[in-house]
C-alpha cells in the first residue's frame, strides 16, 4: 500500500507546481487541502486495481490524481459554512478558516477544475485516447448530479431519517468516487468486461462498508485519531447507520460488506493486495 | 446571430432532462441560473467559429453548452456573499437567494461537473478522439487558475489599482474563457495553425472590448437594461477602466480593440457574422 501512497503523492507536488503569479493565493489554498494527512485511498485503488488487471499501475497516476483532486474540493466546500461548517479537518484548520470563504470556495473550484485539466492532458503511450476519452467520462459521471454532488445535495436537503434514502445517499456521496476509482483503474488497463464488472462490485461494496465504519467512528472513535470532534453526526441531527440499527449490526455489516467485496475479486488471480486492503479498511481509526 | 442562440437553448434544454429523484432540488437550482435570460455570447462565438472555419456548426453544440455551463457556474459562485455578495442577477434574484448559499454552491459545482461529463462524452462522427481531448483541454485550461478562477482570485484579494494588474485580471476572467470559445470552435473544425492563431487574436481583443464596456455601462448602463444596480464598481470600490483612465478614454479603447479584433479577421473570407457579432456589442446596453 505504501508504494502506491508514495506514487500519488511525488505525481501531486509534481502537478502543484506554480510560478509565482497575483494569483498564488489559490496554490497555497489548493496545496494547504491536498497535502493535509489525506488518506489517499480513491488513488490507491485506482492504481491496485490497474496493477491486478495486467497494467502497470503508473498508466493510472494522472486519474489517480485527478481523484483525489476531486475528493479534496469535495471536503473543502462540505466543510463551508453554508454546508457542514466544519472548523475541523484531519487535526488541521478547515481550509475557510485559514484563507477565508471566497478563496476556499475558489479553491475547491480550481481542485476539480485541475482534475479535468490533468486528464484531458492524458498522453501515455499504448493507451487510447477512446479509451481517456471512457475514463474522463467515467470520472466526470461519478462526481456530478448523478454521484457524489447528487449525494451531498441528499444530505443537506433530508435528515436521511430511512434506510433506503440513507442508502441511497451513501451510494452517491462516498459510494460513486470509489466506485469510479476501481472502475477507471480497469479501463485504463483496458480490462474485460466481466473483470470491470468484478472491480465494480468490489468497490460498491467496500464503499458501503467504509461508509459504515465511518458512522462508526464518529461514535466510538477518538479525537486525536480522527483530526475533528466525535459525535458531529448526533449533533447535526442527522440519521446514521448507527441511529438507524444500532452499533452491534452496524459492525456486523461491515464485515458482511467487506466479505462480499473480497468474495467480488474472485475472478482475479492477482488479488492479494486489494483484499488486504479491504481487510486493513475493517479495523481503520481514522 | 438569432439562430446560434436558438441553437444552443434547445441543446441546453436537452441536457437538462432529469427525472424526479431525491436530489432533484440541484437540477432545479441548475437550471434557474442556465436560463435566466443569458446572452448566450460565448456559445454563440463558438458556433460562427466552427462555421467561419469550414465546419457545420452543430459539430461544436456540445462544447458550446459546456462553456456556457462554465461561465454560468462562475457567475453563481461570483455572487456569493462570500464574494461579490449580489442579490440580483439580470433582473432576478441570485441563486443563493432563492436557493440557499449550500445549494448554490453545489449548483455552481454541478455546472462546472456537467460540463465536462458533456465533453467526456462528445461523439460526433469526423472529429477524431485526440482533437476532442485537445479541445477539453483547451476548456480546462482557459476555466482553471490560468484562467477565469485565476482572474476571479485576484479580483477578490486586490483593488486592481495598477492598469497592468486590471489588465491581466481582465485577461483572466473575463478574457480566457471568450477566447477558449473562438479556439475550440477552430480546433473542432481541425482549422489551421495561422486561423487558429487569427481566431484567439479576434477573441483576445474582443475580450478586453468587451469587458471595458461592461465597465462603462456599470457607469452609464440603466439599472432596468442590466437588470442589477449600477455603481457596483465604486461601491466595491474597485478600480475600472473608467477610474484609471476615464469615460472618454474607456470609449475609445473599446472602438479601438473592436477594430484590432476584426482586422484579426482577415485571413477568412467568410468572416461577415463574427464582424457582425464583434459592431453588435460595441453599443451592446447589458
Amino acid at each position: 500500500m505504501q508504494k502506491y501512497i508514495e506514487m500519488t503523492e511525488k505525481a501531486l507536488h509534481a502537478y502543484m507546481k506554480f510560478e509565482d503569479k497575483p494569483q498564488k493565493k489559490i496554490y497555497e489554498a489548493m496545496e494547504y487541502s491536498l497535502f493535509a494527512r489525506g488518506k489517499r485511498l480513491r488513488p490507491v485503488i485506482m492504481l491496485m486495481t490497474a496493477k491486478m488487471c495486467g497494467a502497470d499501475p503508473a498508466i493510472a497516476l494522472p486519474f489517480a490524481c485527478a481523484i483525489e483532486m476531486i475528493h479534496t474540493y469535495s471536503l473543502i466546500h462540505d466543510d463551508l459554512p453554508a454546508m457542514d461548517n466544519d472548523d475541523l479537518r484531519r487535526g488541521k484548520p478547515t481550509n475557510h478558516k485559514v484563507f477565508g470563504e471566497g478563496i476556499a470556495i475558489l479553491a475547491g473550484d480550481a481542485l476539480l477544475n485541475k482534475a479535468f485539466e490533468i486528464v484531458s492532458e492524458y498522453d501515455v503511450p499504448g493507451v487510447c485516447k477512446k479509451t481517456v476519452l471512457r475514463a474522463i467520462s467515467a470520472l466526470a459521471q461519478s462526481s456530478g448530479t448523478e454521484g457524489m454532488i447528487g449525494g451531498q445535495v441528499v444530505d443537506i436537503e433530508s435528515r436521511n431519517e430511512d434506510m433506503e434514502l440513507l442508502k441511497y445517499l451513501y451510494s452517491l456521496k462516498t459510494g460513486a468516487i470509489i466506485r469510479s476509482a476501481g472502475v477507471i483503474g480497469a479501463i485504463l488497463a483496458e480490462a474485460e468486461e466481466d473483470q470491470t464488472a468484478a472491480v465494480d462490485s468490489f468497490c460498491l461494496n467496500l464503499g458501503i462498508a467504509f461508509q459504515i465504519q465511518d458512522d462508526i467512528l464518529d461514535v466510538t472513535g477518538s479525537e486525536a485519531d480522527l483530526g475533528k470532534p466525535i459525535g458531529s453526526d448526533a449533533a447535526n441531527h442527522k440519521s446514521t447507520y448507527i441511529t438507524l440499527c444500532g452499533l452491534e449490526k452496524s459492525r456486523d455489516m461491515v464485515n458482511k460488506y467487506t466479505q462480499k467485496a473480497i468474495d467480488s475479486l474472485a475472478v482475479f488471480e492477482n488479488r492479494g493486495e486489494l483484499i488486504n486492503l479491504a481487510e486493513t479498511l475493517i479495523s481503520r481509526k481514522a
